[in-house]
């Protein structure tokens, strides 16, 4: 099994840059997985930067949903795989399910433990992007409560398996393993 | 006076978890000290959840409001006390003092003035778990403006006499004394 | 150019009164540069406790717009400046341009960019309090949204050129830099 980077932080805290520095360190061909779906401007805007800012070293693939497949399809294409990110990824799945009136939560980590399955088998390492989103007021909106019970949980198992642990503080991160 | 370890971190970071493994460290019985009301479905649930997964060393005790009490009550009877969570608590001291019309934030510090005391003379080890709650955007409700100005000070007060202070990340303990 | 501390930390994370007590170590007297306005009571209240706190080593400089020009004013006047906080004047700024009906966001970089430039510039050592607001769930309001995006960006920048960089949790300062 390759390496698996975890890198977590709050919104914009620099975690993103952090993993294309640590990726850059394999060398080149890279291959950027974003889980981004483009539906609004902001959005669109977001994902137009953060391509330019990567330059040619990249190849990059979109897949909101189905993220244990494609990273399975980019393992062996080149040096190493960026995630980016487990949390858009989660959002994109807990309204999937919840329009098909499926146990959203269930699913999700079922979803998760197919995540955490590839990347064992991974001969690609992988950095792993993902953020922190529980650490304000308890929201009162039940399914932001769902959503952020989801991603704790998500985060624990990545962390939990990965050869190294980071969150990003102002730009600046820390190794928590 | 015993041993006080304050341990902090958001929502589903892996907090809980890390107390129970650390009150077993001091063997058994051990004691349970819960603050949580289960009001409704969603609390009732994580309540189970929580006390299947703590098994058969531990006594559980339920105390939303009196919590120095409750924790005197157990000094001396088990090999560890763990107080689970400090935020739940403030909660409902928040909405006790606020049906009674009283001045919530006095009474509250006051509350955790004596509990700062009680922790102070035990001769049994306590582990005491809390909540990050202001590391997002400043709420636009009042209520949850004060709610986290209090849960601030009173980690604050904790995490200072505390002989250990850990945060947990993405279910890492991260020891910060 | 002086040394520039950066603190960032949740809201009651005390990372003023680090600041404070790191600003003391500098010998007296101190120059307190406050980024508050007290439009209502509760910020009145706040600033008047933090103030009396404080004590009689500071001279404190109320400047809620033009922080940069501010602080070249204080330079050589003091043993060291504290600003606190960032976020405040971040939020002030977004509420004046939004107002003028500005590019807000282009507005507020290219002032943050004219602090930096006035931080290195400095002969008096600042210390300089900000705050971690990415780290709950996704504001649903737009302008939240892009106020932490500002947040965010402007912490990495200042975190980026400072000498050292601190995070405040329950009241401990982790030192990140």
């Amino acid at each position: 099994m390759a390496k698996t980077i975890f890198i977590t932080g709050g919104a914009r805290s620099g975690k993103s840059r952090f993993a294309e520095e640590l990726a850059q360190q394999f060398g080149a061909p890279l291959c950027y997985l974003a889980t981004a779906q483009a539906l609004d401007d902001e959005m669109t805007e977001r994902v137009k930067r953060h391509r330019l800012r990567r330059g040619d070293a990249w190849q990059t693939i979109e897949e909101p949903l189905h993220l244990s497949h494609a990273l399975a399809r980019c393992d062996g294409t080149g040096k190493a795989v960026l995630v980016d990110c487990i949390t858009l990824w989660l959002s994109n799945l807990l309204f999937h399910y919840e329009e098909r009136d499926e146990d959203a939560e269930a699913c999700i980590m079922e979803d998760v433990r197919r995540l955490t399955a590839t990347l064992r088998e991974m001969r690609t390492p992988v950095i792993v992007v993902s953020n922190e989103v529980g650490q304000g007021i308890v929201p009162e909106n039940r399914l932001a409560r769902r959503f952020r019970d989801i991603a704790g949980q998500t985060n624990q198992l990545l962390a939990a398996m990965a050869d190294e642990v980071y969150v990003a503080i102002s730009g600046i991160p820390l190794k928590l393993k």
